[in-house]
């Protein structure tokens, strides 16, 4: 049998969450075209996700107070961040294990019934922006601010980096890359968080292993880099001759490419779009325009298209968003697709265990330590 | 194109690190009853499976100059160790936390060159028995002892637990354990940490999403589980009895079944004898012979056979190691084949993204929340 390297085109599994069909995407049956020209809320999102239907009045307000009554961190939390905020360190780290620690400190992390899972997916899902706000804060010098019941999940979380109310464009601007961000059917964390739900581990291990997936430059991490291009770009002054001397070293621009898409990816035009209304007229009206040069290059010279991480960086940065924390706000709204995922895969449970070709030497003798040959070590690919 | 549920049978990826092939397990070409009879080391055996070649005396010297100049834990990490010491955890959420925030404390865990890499794994491999004992001793009221550099691996493990040196039994069987976990071809957990490599994640993200996935009770959490039901028969003192109602109720027997093989596990064999001779004469012995009745009951009843964790609780507990401990003992062994398929899956890398199947509803019209109707929420298999 062949080898489906990166599982490529592999069906692993059947869903009802999300799918990607002839380029568009849809959340348990809703185009995201349809959810977001109708504004959906990143909370009816999450509901959408885990329920698989649009609440009622009544059930999102269960929702949302629950996440409410969850958004506090524990003095033992925020004291966890204060010991963690040091030079030079990667914030997703930061966040992997404070998820991790939170599940330490719930419990009920251990308990298997609905109510209970349901209460631990509420748990991370609430305090995650809590406890990004507060890390970036801390690291300032600055205290945490304390959540406010009387926002959006959005406006709450831009509220508690600064202590000011967002605008109207600013509040939609982070609930729409939330929405757009929060599942994307099987894209490499969530398999992952699948593959640990499919253990039968529990929740906090399986966030905990989504963010540690997200982190890597070719899933999330992208995000955070786009932005450290844009400057690299601008500090250089040429654009062509900065990412002609990328592609020609084989390296990867970020923000480009998917493995799914080949001509679009149908959630960077509303962030195309959010990025325009948020820096126009502003000084950060140059990052709109060099993402536009970028994407231009980038289609013409290698028909290579930008995908949900490109604009999202010019968005959350004109949001007064520290670019290392970019993929942080990407694991708060795809923490949204993940428990979906983990209750889906809990619910009709098979362990995700596939087999390896082996392509090694075999049937080796065993030579006693003393009579080895002293020759250079390699790990061979 | 059909989907391939659990991914059973799929190939994911090339490897040179292990083989399962005619119910045979080699690591790198060696058979592990070719290892195993040669009495090699969990050192040598680290490097067999990070350079895919047994070491000379330098290279082992090398290696084991490396772990053990990295064993030692700083107080940070012992401090947090304290602050997880509550009733009720779960000692693998500690373990997971603990990893992950050594991650955060490494201040190369970014760097990606192979010097760094090896350093970090080092690092990983080195301090995971210094945090397992320090835990042990923590939540018993104890001071952690600090390693010591003239023990061997397995050695100074079961001497930081108390204090004493173990015998030359004791010592060669919890080696022989450790050997024996320490990779197995795509287990879940594994396949989760290449998942995390694949994206160009960490070091210390990848083994925290190893620690993750190991911890359910489908995969390393069976072990612990092992030598609970064992107590629980005891309990009950009728074996069959015990075991009939399991099967009736569709509940799964821990430390039996496995994925791959059917007719038996070659790790197992190694397990059993050591259980045997760790426990003849003693008052353990009763979990031998307790273990004997449980195999021949689900071989005869279900024609299933016992797995790698089924007489290493057994092993383990007469090392005088606490039950809830054995994944973590666990955990410290496979550490050395998550590391080797992280290096692995980077050296020749391709992010492992598959797909999903779509199987809900397609096209559904938004409808405004206010006119949204108020039927109770379920969540969808
Ligand atoms: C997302 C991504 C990992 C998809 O990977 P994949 O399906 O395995 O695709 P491949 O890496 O095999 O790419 C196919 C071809 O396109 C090229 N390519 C893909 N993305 C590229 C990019 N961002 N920049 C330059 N070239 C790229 C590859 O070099 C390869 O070219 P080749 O056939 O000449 O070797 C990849 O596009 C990428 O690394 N993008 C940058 C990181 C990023 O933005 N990630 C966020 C995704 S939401
Ligand atoms: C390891 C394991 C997950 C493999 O799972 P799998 O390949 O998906 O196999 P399945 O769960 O589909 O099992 C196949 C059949 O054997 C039965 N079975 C497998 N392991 C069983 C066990 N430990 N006790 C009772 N029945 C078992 C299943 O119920 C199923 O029976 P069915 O066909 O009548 O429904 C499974 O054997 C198991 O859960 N074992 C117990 C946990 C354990 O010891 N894990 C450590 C592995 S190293």
């Amino acid at each position: 049998m062949a080898v489906e390297f990166g599982l490529r085109g592999t069906f692993a599994c059947e869903t009802r969450i999300s799918s990607i069909i002839d380029e568009q995407l849809a959340y348990a049956g809703y185009t995201i075209e349809e959810l977001v020209d109708h504004q959906i809320s990143f909370e009816e999102t999450i509901y959408l996700l885990w329920y698989l239907k649009l609440p009622s009045v009544s059930e999102l307000k269960v929702l949302t107070d629950d996440l409410k009554a969850h958004m506090e961190i524990s003095d033992v939390i925020e004291a966890a961040l204060r010991i963690q905020c040091r030079e030079n360190l990667h914030p997703m780290s930061v966040l992997r294990s404070t998820i991790s620690l939170l599940g330490v400190f719930d419990r009920d992390a251990e308990k298997t019934d609905p109510e209970a899972t349901y209460l631990q997916a509420i748990n991370i899902q609430a305090k995650m922006p809590t406890i990004i706000a507060a890390f970036s804060r801390l690291r300032r010098g600055l205290d945490p601010i304390p959540p406010r019941q009387d926002l959006s999940f959005a406006g709450n979380f831009i509220y508690m980096l600064e202590g000011k109310e967002p605008t109207k464009v600013q509040e939609e601007s982070l609930n729409e890359g939330l929405v757009l961000h929060a599942d994307h059917e099987l894209n490499a964390s969530t398999f992952a968080a699948r593959s640990c739900a499919s253990t039968l581990s529990d929740m906090y291990s399986c966030i905990t292993t989504g963010i540690a997936t997200l982190k890597g430059s070719l899933h999330g991490g992208a995000n955070e880099r786009v932005f450290e291009m844009l400057r690299a770009i601008d500090a250089c002054g040429d654009t062509e001759t900065y990412l002609q001397e990328k592609l020609d070293s084989k390296e990867k621009v970020m923000g480009f490419g998917h493995r799914v898409y080949q001509t679009v990816d149908p959630r960077q035009k509303y962030l195309k779009k959010k990025a325009r209304e948020l820096t126009v007229g502003t000084e950060d009206e140059k990052w709109y325009h060099l993402s536009i040069e970028v994407e231009h290059f980038m289609r013409e010279k290698k028909g290579i298209i930008p995908n949900v991480d490109f604009y999202s960086a010019t968005v959350y940065h004109s949001l007064g968003i520290e670019s290392d924390l970019f993929t942080l706000i990407f694991a708060m709204s795809r923490t949204a697709g993940w428990v979906a995922h983990v209750f889906e895969q809990k619910s009709e449970n098979t362990l995700i265990r596939p087999r390896s070709k082996y392509v090694g030497p075999m049937n080796l003798k065993f030579v006693p330590l003393e009579l080895r040959e002293n020759v250079s070590a390699i790990q061979e690919g």
